[in-house]
């Protein structure tokens, strides 16, 4: 079935708001949720929001707590998220951000004791729709072993790189698996085979069987030892520069709580906007491999969703809406 | 055979002076290949030096041009390196950034009009000994077709970070593919297959066997659509702040030089050290897939290469070695 935008976003809201949001932060949180459904994203949109409530309810989201400047390093300021809403506090700190940005030329805002963000283009468009390019980075809880390791000890600490394009902001939103477990547990449930290998089996080697992957906890980091590489220097620039915690204390605690991220702006005016379009139809030139098919920039099939959800409805998981209806 | 770095560094800046170079950039020219070489990158050390010559002589690089600052918004300056020698000019406007950090917090020089920087670590290093976070970038001739293309437009485009350790800094220095042309033709040339697949085969399937993906030209980006994603963000970045020539522009020029690059710096005065050990010790917790096998963070060979080569000695290809000492 489908709803609007409208919809979603109110029913989300009045849960909100029955569970002690305040106001202006249960339409933040409702809106981000939404969009991320509006925008095909739904892993981290509807389907996430009875897990967000029942964190709500465990208080391991601190809902009225307040995210506060506790230092700055010129235009490096740090900030304790207090385990407020994540969304709340990585839209604020990327606004932030933009504003340092928009005042020197760039600005950067590190985060700890954070929650998760659901999906961390949000705030690549948040930065892209002020004219900024916005570079972001969060932790996560490990699950991915390193390149020579068995057991897994790497987040999959997504890199969210966005640029402004006024045909269209260039929006890359790329976690450091090959595939997410929630992708992988998609598959799996169709009883598909990934389109490329996504881990090891029992045996050691690579495999497209999505159970088998979830069954050694050996999921492959994109590029074998360079996305390896690259989720450990995002874990140590989240973490080391907000003072806040890595991989391994999260881990340990057990829960995807109270995270590390970074917001890192440059203020756009200085692009050369003719460029970027040149880049996308040089890349779009490529041969497609299949008939009919077109190379894609990233960011591209997220907005030609977003413009689909807008006029036919965002398809939502009826069993899903159902339980947020009750909720 | 084996040289000094001291050898080398003189035989390198010996030829650098016979072909016109002024005395201070032609210490720095051979101090960068030199270093390569030393820290066990030799594709862009001493073996990388004759094509470098060649370039000089064709009048490719401009060995008396000077970079010049054309252009500022707030902590961001613009360069234009007037095609200058590449190691020279990253090194300049790396410095440059480390100031604007020291300062501020955070720099960022862009660069048009530059010509190859070699090892893309070094300024990462750099960035790290000065006590900074480094991040940098440059594109490249396209050498990777894009996810679901045949034909290659996208650049290697390598991406640094360094993050400064007192045990030995982190630095990353990964390229968008999963093999570089030059490490394809050195499995070729052993006669080894690659350990992961590298690229496709006339038929368009994965392989392992680097004759074949030079052949076809579909060189393997990191995570397929997520390294190809990478790569044109990458590309955008570099040109579309810089203002200059983007992969499509240099692929078409038909030669590797005026490219396109930026040079990103944090003070790290705000890192919490602790925090990165503690990262770099749980990682390597993880148990190893070979036995007495340990697991790396970037950089970690880097050094240990460094240290057994200033003991032992920098090997060198003898022919190489033979036709520079003959330059």
């Amino acid at each position: 079935m489908k709803v609007t935008f409208q919809e979603l976003q109110t029913q989300l809201k009045s849960v909100l708001l029955k569970y002690g949001f305040e106001e202006e932060r249960a339409e933040l949180c409702a809106r981000i949720f939404a969009e991320n459904s509006r925008d095909g994203v739904y892993s981290h949109g509807l389907n996430r929001f009875p897990v967000f409530v029942q964190l709500v309810k465990e208080g391991v989201i601190a809902i009225h707590a307040t995210p506060a400047s506790i230092g700055r390093h010129g235009l490096i300021e740090h900030w304790d998220g207090h385990n407020a809403p994540g969304m709340y506090t990585a839209t604020l700190a990327m606004q932030r951000a933009i504003a340092l940005a928009k005042e020197s030329g760039m600005g950067c805002v590190t985060v700890k004791n954070t929650n998760h963000w659901m999906r961390g283009g949000t705030y690549g468009w948040q930065a892209a729709d002020a004219g900024c390019i916005g570079i972001c980075a969060t932790n996560s809880i490990a699950n991915m072993p390193p390149y020579g390791g068995v057991t897994p000890v790497l987040g999959n600490n997504p890199l969210v790189i966005a640029v402004p394009h006024k045909e269209g902001h260039l929006v890359l939103d790329m976690a450091m698996s090959q595939f997410s477990y929630g992708k992988l547990q998609e598959y799996e449930l169709k009883g598909e085979m990934l389109p490329v290998a996504g881990g090891y089996d029992e045996n050691g080697d690579l495999t497209k069987d999505p159970a088998k992957v979830r069954a050694t906890g050996r999921a492959l980091p994109v590029g074998f030892w360079k996305g390896a590489g690259l989720s450990l220097m995002l874990d140590v620039l989240v973490s080391s520069l907000s003072g806040g915690r890595s991989v391994a204390e999260i881990t340990a605690a057990g829960t995807e709580a109270g995270v590390s991220q970074f917001f890192l702006c440059l203020n756009a005016g200085a692009l050369d906007e003719s460029v970027t379009g040149d880049i996308i139809t040089y890349t779009k030139s490529s041969v497609a491999l299949e008939e009919g098919a077109q190379v894609l920039y990233p960011g591209e099939r997220t907005l030609s969703t977003r413009r689909r959800n807008e006029a036919d409805g965002i398809p939502v998981n009826e069993a899903i809406w159902q339980q947020v209806l009750a909720l």
